[in-house]
């Protein structure tokens, strides 16, 4: 399909030359050229508006530059692209956006008052956040001239846009569609289109959006001062915050990864919206670069790793819960074996708790107003269904609602409280490594990454408040500890009080400097995340970074002044009275199943000797030897160690080698005639690296010792 | 309420004496003189029909006694009491019952043809259940008197007898009631009234039970033979089998324990009736003997130990699923951990599979069928119950009834079958310690020993049937490996094809041969249960006795014709073809909680030291010795054994010490300042032997290498 043929879906007749400088396109529908009519006419309002402003006021402010340098500029007049200019040409030609003042800025906007200037780069989040957006502003206006679509929202994410339109109830968007819109959006980037930032009336407002209804709504819901921005673009005019880039041309590489549908939820009947989302870049080869680190992302695919390596598989009749085979099973049970090893160390108790409860639990902890439907309930079966069984002696069966636990806190809170409780039991850190269910629609499934059944190394540390510190650096220091030894960096945030906060705000203010403190002195950088704690305590984010440098959020840290309350749990304080605890959510893998996944895809099935389902493969040279293999295996095997087999007399040594390199097995045992005769073994490591000949006990208690201290590179220090 | 008070709610006015020889009792009701009448009238013509047989055949008979001998007999004539008498009057008077020929036989009826006789005493399992049958009887009678029950049914159990029976819609059975019901026993019993065996034609069963529509609706059903045999044991006539003790005095002690209501649905409705429990014994010493082993028992009741020693509890918001504290989490985790070295050793693979499945799956195994009310079923939320909630992409939500798994059989089938299978693969063992959920009745709930939530040591193995006998051998030797580390002694018992088996024949004959021929080579006795094995496979019941001699259903190992058809499971055989897998269901602790509730109150709460929540106590001497008794806590939690301390200076390091041995710590570690100087402990054990001084590494060593190797008197050989 050619950009001749765009807008035809609207039947609108008659084709004329456009503005775009690429090729004759066919006339846009009539309520877009009004749209674009009315910005023009308050655009050129706008620039007269500012520039006789400047003019009239003729003020001189200080800009604090970001090297502390301050410089002159005059209201109204100058903007940051033109301080970046004098900066250098690089820094103007990267910067994305500014920052004014801690707020995000657009480049080309003249500075109003003294302020303090800093610039955006892609390299930030921030800047990135900038450079998608903008990027989804290209993406709305090549759906509206390609699909006639209705824009809707087009928000950037972690690692890219997506932008939700309507194209009518019956038409959806296909995947053979994709290509055209992302040719398009890729001229659209090429013609350099400016992004004008208009301040407008919500009268303006309306009228500008007069034909959708989305933005009607959005404005209706949304706007709550007297004027809102909006940015021209090429043909498109939207309704936005705003910063954005100088241009389209900014965006050197652009690529739309899938479609799918969407909820619109903002009115009363939900309205499907189609969803395209995508990805771009400064450069073309930065597009290139990622389009490699993909690939190799897929290859990583912990869903294809699992399958292939056996670890694991779906199966329709339980959808979102996985079944671990033996080999998937050894992973998950090391997992847990590491963290019960640090519970001992810690001085964490682990405790067994139910997976269904009467939902008069889930009242009492809130989760049935909250979170009752993402819950399992049942009824039990009822004793009148039983008439026709041959149990002679049954005389009821459990009544009233029950649910499958979502969460292993209520059940704690439970413990706690079945009996009365003193300070010296402080802090009680129970934990837990029981079944987890929550109802994720069938939609939001994938691989191990969001399931229906899962289970959390989860604990709950019912503590005094003057315990409190202590608690949190020994959490931090537990995070620290493990995502160490899996090979993971991380980065801490700190998210205080939202503003719908319950409890007491010097509660609040207490614990808040509490963990503020305890990150301190924990030493590693940390950010703050005002107003986003949970409302019922503040929180300590944790995001780890696995081997591709992905971020995942895993372990959490987050206080809770409500559950104590609502399960209403007391101790016998020092002096006599009843006091009530604090108590702290905490997860280090977070789920299980999720952790094993990110393991599978940071270490691309190439699992560290210590986590390994494929530690040793005894290969013999000739059937003669087989024998002498199989006693090397069982050598393994009772030292606990995973010990295979490759016996196949059908391939040669080498193929066999290469076979167990290519299963990732950390370590190859060769038996030869001579091997046999010694009873030893002839090592390889799985990077092909030779070992050579080990007396057979010594290499197995060496590969023990090598799993009982976790390193992360046995084949290389074996 | 004294006996002459008895009938009385039967409104029969007037009073006068009966036959028996305690006190006046008022005058039964017409229905039981009419009845009596009857029997009496029956009972005259068949002993002139049977002494006119006798002497008209007067024929001689040969008699195979116990011991070889063989004796002549009358036919029609000589009873087994007359022969027992012969053989010694300590046999008569012991003997319960007979056998004639392996069928159960009245000591009083004569023989008839030519026989192999055997005597029945208390001591085995076939003599107690005479006993106690015989004994319900009694109970019967009583409640006929007391209370003008309406008798049902009075069957013995394994550990006495309980009788059921019917007073009107409103009247229950009070506790209160049982004394003097029990009395009423002990006199009927003392009266020594002789058991008459009566063959009754249906027409005479009918006319002699008219008043009773419970025996009617039994001789419905039941009674398909031209005849049945009723007995008459003092003003009582009940419908029943026999045999029975000779006569009621040799009950010598007889004890009631508990009523309870049950509920008879032989017809349409059901029911509600009343029933009493009691146990008894041919003299009153064993009596007083049980009541005493009965106390300690209690005294060993693992509720009472799991509250004493906070190993567990249960709650109301969760009926029948047992919260596990720190301690019984702690031995809970160590029976896992045995189990799993165990199948380290003998090559089976543990996986893990979901908790909620499809019901789809419950419809292909067969349970929705056979065991759909006994099992958790739920709707899934609906997507439309969503409408108002945030997220803005969920598609759907689960649908189709979903059901919490009560068994991990069919979960391992469908991980069999989710790829192709090859004969090299097999035997495949596949274990899994999943939360399984079964909707017991609230009624039948008790502590530990019936759950609605619990995990097993389940494996199903999947086998060529070539491999069957190897299978079955390995079996048991886990079986016999496990319960001799628990202390146990063990019985096992094979039970063969039921009258409606499924399958072939022939693959019965050749698996219970198999069976056979497993359980001949393993050398441990072993009984035969003929047509006691499930429809899908014959099976090896295997029931371990307890430390107090008391039998347990633990493991098992059961055969399976019918699941590797229902899921058409197949495999690649050696030959190219597919074929089907046998499957072995087997468990060895069985339900673990229940085993962990077996094993508390069969060491009475003094656990052995590997199993033990109390390992090692540190009791230091004076508050100087604090630090160091903290050190020598940390050493032992940093080894994994349990390291108390016990620092409480407001009493005697006597007190102390005798604290820690009735809270049975294994093991004391006292710490002085001598102790502190050389880095030792003065060790005690909770018997209070004095181990010495030991040096702290030393002995933390030594405890790990007794731990380790779960010896049962670590205690003795430290």
């Amino acid at each position: 399909m050619g950009l001749c043929q765009r807008w035809r879906r609207l039947r609108i007749p008659g084709l004329q030359a456009c503005g775009l400088h690429t090729a004759a396109v066919p006339t846009p529908p009539h309520w877009l050229v009004e749209r674009l009519g009315l910005f023009e006419q308050l655009w050129t309002a706008q620039v007269k508006r500012l520039a006789s402003l400047a003019q009239k006021e003729h003020r001189t402010i200080k800009i604090s530059l970001p090297g502390g340098q301050k410089v002159d500029a005059v209201a109204w007049n100058t903007t940051p692209y033109q301080l970046a200019q004098q900066i250098s040409s690089k820094l103007a030609d990267t910067a994305v956006a500014a920052q004014v003042n801690g707020e995000p800025y657009d480049l080309e906007r003249p500075l109003e008052t003294d302020s303090d200037l800093r610039f955006l780069t892609f390299d930030s989040a921030e800047g990135k956040a900038v450079f998608w957006h903008s990027s989804t502003h290209v993406l709305g206006a090549a759906a509206e001239q390609l699909l006639g679509a209705v824009l809707c929202q087009g928000p950037s994410t972690g690692c890219g846009f997506y932008h939700d339109f309507f194209l009518g109830k019956e038409r959806t968007i296909k995947g053979s569609e994709l290509p055209v819109l992302e040719r398009i959006c890729q001229e659209l980037a090429a013609a350099a289109q400016p992004f004008r930032r208009l301040e407008a009336s919500q009268d303006q407002l309306r009228q500008l959006f007069k034909d959708n209804p989305f933005k009607l709504h959005l404005i209706e819901e949304k706007v709550t001062g007297p004027t809102a921005t909006v940015y021209g673009c090429g043909m498109l005019v939207d309704l936005c915050r705003g910063p954005h880039l100088r241009h389209t041309g900014q965006i050197g590489g652009l690529k739309l990864l899938s479609n799918s549908s969407s909820l619109w939820r903002f009115s009363g009947t939900p309205e499907t919206l189609q969803r395209v989302s995508g990805i771009s870049f400064p450069t073309a080869e930065e597009l290139r670069a990622w389009e490699e680190w993909r690939e190799e992302a897929e290859l990583r695919d912990h869903r294809r790793i699992g399958k292939e390596q056996e670890l694991f598989f779906f199966h329709e009749l339980s959808p979102g819960s996985c079944f671990f085979l033996p080999r998937g099973t050894r992973v998950y049970n090391v997992l847990v074996a590491f963290i019960r090893a640090e519970y001992t160390r810690r001085g964490f108790s682990e405790v067994k708790t139910p997976t269904l409860f009467s939902t008069k639990l889930w009242e009492l902890s809130g989760h049935w107003e909250h979170y009752r439907e993402d819950m399992f309930a049942l009824q039990p079966p009822d004793s009148d269904s039983h008439a026709g069984s041959q149990s002679d002696h049954s005389t009821s069966h459990p009544t009233g609602t029950l649910a499958l636990k979502p969460m292993n806190c209520p059940a704690h809170c439970l413990m706690f409280a079945h009996r009365p409780r003193s300070w010296r039991e402080l802090p009680l850190r129970l934990a837990d490594f029981g079944a987890l269910h929550r109802a994720e629609a069938s939609g939001s499934l994938g691989g191990l990454t969001r399931l229906r059944r899962f289970q959390q190394d989860d604990a709950h540390i019912f503590c005094a408040p003057d315990q409190l510190e202590a608690e949190i650096r020994g959490c931090l220091d537990f995070l620290r500890s493990v995502y160490t030894v899996l090979g993971f960096s991380f980065r801490l945030a700190l998210s205080t009080r939202p503003s719908g906060f319950l409890g007491e705000p010097c509660l609040w203010d207490q614990a808040e400097q509490v963990l503020q403190q305890a990150l301190e002195e924990f030493g590693e950088p940390w950010d703050l995340n005002p107003g986003d704690g949970a409302f019922y305590g503040p929180k300590i984010d944790v995001h780890l970074r696995d081997a591709l440098g992905r971020p995942h959020q895993c372990g959490t840290i987050q206080l809770d002044f409500q559950l104590p309350l609502r399960f209403d749990l007391q101790y016998k304080g020092q002096a006599g009275a009843l006091e009530r605890p604090v108590l702290i959510h905490r997860a280090v893998l977070g789920s299980v199943e999720r952790m094993l996944g990110v393991l599978a895809e940071s270490c691309g099935g190439k699992w560290p000797l210590w986590l390994s389902p494929f530690q040793v493969v005894v290969i013999p040279v000739g059937t003669e030897q087989e024998e002498y293999a199989r006693e090397a295996q069982r050598s393994l095997q009772a030292a606990g160690l995973v010990g295979d087999l490759d016996a196949d007399s059908g391939l040669t040594l080498g193929r066999r080698i290469r076979r167990a390199q290519l299963a990732h097995y950390n370590f190859q045992f060769v038996v030869g005639q001579k091997e046999q005769s010694k009873r030893t073994v002839n090592i390889r490591t799985r990077d092909n690296r030779r070992l050579g000949e080990w007396d057979l006990a010594e290499a197995v208690q060496r590969l023990l010792e090598l799993q009982n201290t976790r390193v992360p590179n046995a084949e290389e220090i074996f």
